[in-house]
């Protein structure tokens, strides 16, 4: 908790600036030195040198074959003996004497120089053959050096070693080979409010997860990882750190205090033991760097958000690396996606989203993930990257955008898009495809029921969750569907039945009994976002009750899901929230039941034979399904996966 | 070398079928079983665990962030008591009483549920601000679990990690994680002949690559390499040794043994220990794999080239690596390129053919490299693969074809595309741009001068080096651009000036003096290929001294570059060839010098500001190239990048 006064309020950096990623990169770049002659660099065994990278071009010491070798099986001859033979003269070779047989990749040598395949020889006895043809010199021989000739050049300087180079190199004679040092990049996390891993957990602390996700990052783009341990946030400390590290390695990462808080000291300090290039970079997430230089070497502040720190790794410490190892970045792999939906943006910022993206009805349909930097999950979640430029304010729905993958385009091809209401079941169908059905996967995003049948109008999905009552019927999903879908024929696969209520902590301390408690004035309030069916379920029961939504505290305050409001509730931030049974079994809350809500699928009828539609529904009828469902407790099911025409 | 009676003949595994690629895999991956509940696996550090794969999916064990936070620098406040506040009601709030500063990441418990952010607050003094405006329950707080939910999926079964997950796992609490023990891939290197790494070379023996080859590529696709020591052509050695790595093993390769000779043993010897489910698929090259089980676990047996090996491998040991890993195989990138010569194919089998691709005039180009099974650096220099269906009988020449990519796409449209004649030199200025211009590289295939130069009408290349002799006006070069590329509009870059002759053995051992040798009885000649200017300097030769081309013994024999003309001198299977003085240099021969030529680059003129036909120019005019080719010898050189209009 921060009790500084005003005074070291002062101390903000609040000056970043906003210089364009592009811009910003070439002008760090090009302050640094890779020269590979002042580089580091080792002899490594051929064997051992996957993935290292060459110093010198590589050239063959011995010619590969290393003698003239037969090419096929079958006896060798001396040419020059055959060349009257033919079908009506044909010749009887003696063994040892004029000819020997061979098996592929014999010693072709004097006085012999010509192969006959076995297949042209016909034997007369052990030691005896007949030819009924003649030969030409060298015929069926591997010359020596057919495959690597000695001197030839193997590999270039700066060429990163495969699994096929090691081969060509060990029969070109090689067998050590200088590689050039990975660059060491030391990592300093910091923050006092860090734990290390597996240190006891508590309220105001935070794991240090960012510094080993670029230990990893390090590692894959062909550097040497070295992470310190957390500094606290002391500038002396930290100071003394960073000098350490600059002294120790060819790159600094300082994670977190690269902002212009209080306690952000990454830009005062690198002022102080070197230069800062450029400070505050117009990116979003990632705004916050400071590209830095000390004693030449790159020192890089990166923000404490776990996005940010993605995105500012990628676009600045990856290039560093890989010019290291004399690399160059590749622009990775695009598609073209048309986007589900409206997606606004900062005119001032390059702006990385993460993008959910799937294949329905041979077009790809790209669908945002939370835009918030601290999201770690949309990066784990993402397919792929929609960079939305900066001066540009957004794109349309149905607009085409490119998407910069980060799955195969085939995995994204076989992926099940699933876009509407949430429930946990849909992690357990996943799981059971994922496991099973090595071929497909399932995205599932959570827009809300409403949603859910719009993403189907669309176009954009396969399958739309919904759990959608009808105020009038009191019947669930299937009115919806003449709705809203009567022109484009649409069926429901039914999924479980399900109790929605009130999630209220363990032991009801308030003692909330039923809807009519919301307007309390003790009672705060958690609400689920417009268009999700259990929005629709209170708007209908306050309704029915005749409350007025401006009574309730926090009826404004929405959540994306059952377990984000199980959370608030169990975390104490409200009193009560509605959602359904199961989330509120994980998170070992007490329950008020409302009542059962069916929760269906609905589908295209055009799409309903797509096999993976049909996977999907092969699960929703498997006995592992019912299995899982039952341990969580909190559903019911009669046919899940039977279709149901509207 | 083979003096086995024709008694051993016998055993020779005739009978190989030639079953279809795809059909093999299929059938032999049904009959493997990658159970992950019967799979070893084992519990690992997260911050260990990139690369390998989750046996179970992993749900978050806390919440992240594990309270409520600030998601601003500012102040934290009571939003219930700012209801009234506005423009012309602002609010004097008193540190510790009314609010507190707040760093982003801070805590935000009771009596505070709102951050205001610090631009947004009037500093009064030490202890006091004022606001002008309400503030919304919860406004900038990130909520517990806005990233991830206690209980939520962080990631799938069978999920391969990577740095991102292992932040997202370390914020989700989870400090181990169970994967999947990597499957042990056994490689037994068979062959009487062959020598271990670093060990004595001599004629008649293999420095075993391909197993290393092995090794990496398993590491690659996410096995554990264990090779064991190369074993003779023994029967019972090699059972036994195939028994014990099939003990020790998850999967067993056989490297070579597999085809159908005498000392083939791997299909006789996996019949006795289990079964042989295929012998022979119809692919080329890579016919002879041996497809076998042993006590249920996958033993193949590959042939002993290179390039079959190569193929052998990606085609049915990746698979089976992946399938352990249950992981899927990708396809791969692929482009579309238009075929620069024809490419005939035999119906029988599935060929794979490893192609040079460039950019020429936006269209990408893609010329087949060398076909033969041994030629390892064909696998090396390979931008991409053509697959030719078995029953397609090849493409010609300006098809479009399928090429998946072996470099990166990026790669192939940075790099200068010369078709021609081939000269060391190449080499040399291949790894001074390599060195120096990181962002392009050089592709040279050696056709021959006269194919560079139909290669260039052709739009094939961008440049094609060329020597060839005006018979009638003793000139080098320029006619045939007159003759050939009128048209087109083509300029010279110019060269060098190197020293054809006739390459000897040390000492002249025959006794060689000049062209009029080439007759001789005792004498054997190595040629050049048609189209080549060696060889159209030759044949001017001739001409001028009234030789035949018949009564010179070798006269057939054709070489595509001088280091292997020179190589063959050397290994005594020839006398004398022709070739340029660098190449009998690097060789240490004798040479008889028959005259200067002069060796120059053809570009299209409306290539010529091509950026990378302008690093080609600048690398040529650059002291490190001049220096270079002292150190060869055999060089002259005046104004070698001088443009020559003709």
């Amino acid at each position: 908790m921060n009790t500084e006064n005003t005074a070291k309020k002062d101390e903000r950096n609040l000056y970043l600036k906003n210089e364009d990623l592009d811009a910003a990169v070439e002008k760090y770049l090009a302050l640094l030195s890779f020269d590979a002659t002042e580089q580091q660099c080792h002899f490594l065994a051929v064997t051992e040198a996957q993935g290292w990278v060459t110093k010198e071009p590589v050239f063959a010491r011995i010619s590969s074959p290393y003698y003239n070798a037969s090419a096929m099986d079958g006896i060798c001859v001396d040419a020059m003996a055959m060349i009257d033979v033919d079908e009506r003269h044909p010749k009887i070779l003696v063994k040892e004497k004029d000819f020997n047989f061979v098996d592929t990749g014999d010693v072709i040598t004097d006085p012999y120089n010509a192969v006959i395949m076995i297949e042209d020889v016909v034997i007369k006895d052990d030691k005896q053959v007949s030819i009924n043809g003649p030969v030409a010199l060298w015929q069926h021989v591997r010359p020596i050096g057919e495959d690597i000739v000695a001197g030839e050049l193997i590999i270039p300087a700066f060429h990163c070693i495969r699994p096929m180079d090691i081969g060509a190199l060990l029969a070109g004679g090689i067998t050590e080979i200088e590689v050039i040092e990975r660059p060491k990049v030391g990592i300093i996390p910091t923050g006092t409010e860090l734990v290390e891993v597996g240190e006891h957990m508590s309220v105001g602390k935070i794991i240090d997860s960012n510094t080993h996700m670029f230990a990893g990052l390090v590692k894959e783009y062909g550097g040497q990882p070295n992470r310190y341990p957390a500094v606290r946030d002391d500038y002396d400390l930290i100071k003394k750190a960073i000098a350490k590290a600059a002294d120790e390695n060819d790159v600094v990462l300082i994670s977190a205090g690269s902002s212009a808080g209080t306690e952000d000291y990454t830009r005062k300090l690198i002022e102080e033991l070197g230069e800062v290039v450029v400070h505050g970079v117009a990116i979003k997430p990632g705004k916050p760097v400071v590209l830095g230089i000390i004693r030449g070497k790159p020192v890089i502040g990166i923000p404490g958000y776990p996005v940010s720190a993605y995105f500012v790794f990628e676009s600045f410490v990856k290039p560093i690396i890989l010019a290291f190892n004399h690399q160059t970045v590749n622009k990775g792999l695009t598609i073209k996606a048309v986007l589900s939906k409206r997606l606004m943006s900062s005119l001032k910022y390059l702006e990385f989203v993460r993008m959910k993206c799937g294949r329905v009805n041979d077009t790809f349909v790209a669908t945002p993930l939370d835009r918030g930097a601290g999201v770690t999950m949309s990066l784990v979640n993402a397919d792929g990257i929609l960079k939305i430029p900066k001066n540009v304010e957004g794109y349309d729905a149905g607009e085409v955008v490119e998407i910069v993958l980060m799955r195969p385009q085939e995995e994204i091809e076989n992926t099940l898009v699933s876009i509407g209401s949430h429930d946990v079941l849909m992690d357990i169908v996943a799981n059971i495809i994922h496991k099973n059905r090595k071929i497909m996967s399932l995205s599932s995003t959570h827009v809300g029921s409403l949603g859910g049948i719009m993403a189907i109008k669309k176009g954009e999905c396969h399958i739309a969750p919904v759990h959608l009552l009808d105020e009038e019927t009191g019947v669930y999903n299937c009115s919806y569907l003449k709705r809203y879908l009567e022109k484009e024929g649409a069926v429901l696969i039914k999924g479980v039945k399900r109790t929605q209520g009130m999630m209220i902590p363990k032991g009801n301390p308030k003692n909330i009994r039923g809807i009519e408690d919301l307007t309390r004035d003790d009672i705060s309030f958690v609400n689920r976002q417009r268009g999700s069916g259990t929005r629709v379920l209170l708007d209908f029961l306050l309704k029915k009750n005749a409350i007025e939504s401006a009574t309730i505290l926090g009826y404004t305050r929405e959540m994306n899901t059952h377990m984000m409001v199980a959370s608030a509730v169990k975390s104490g931030s409200c009193d009560v929230g509605m959602g359904v049974l199961s989330a509120a079994n994980m998170m070992d809350l007490d329950f008020i039941p409302i009542g059962d809500e069916e929760y269906d699928f609905i589908v295209l009828k055009k799409n309903l034979n797509d096999p993976r539609v049909q996977t999907f529904i092969s699960v929703l009828k498997s006995p592992e399904f019912a299995e899982a469902l039952n341990q969580l407790g909190g559903y019911g099911f009669e046919n899940p996966g039977e279709i149901v025409e509207v």
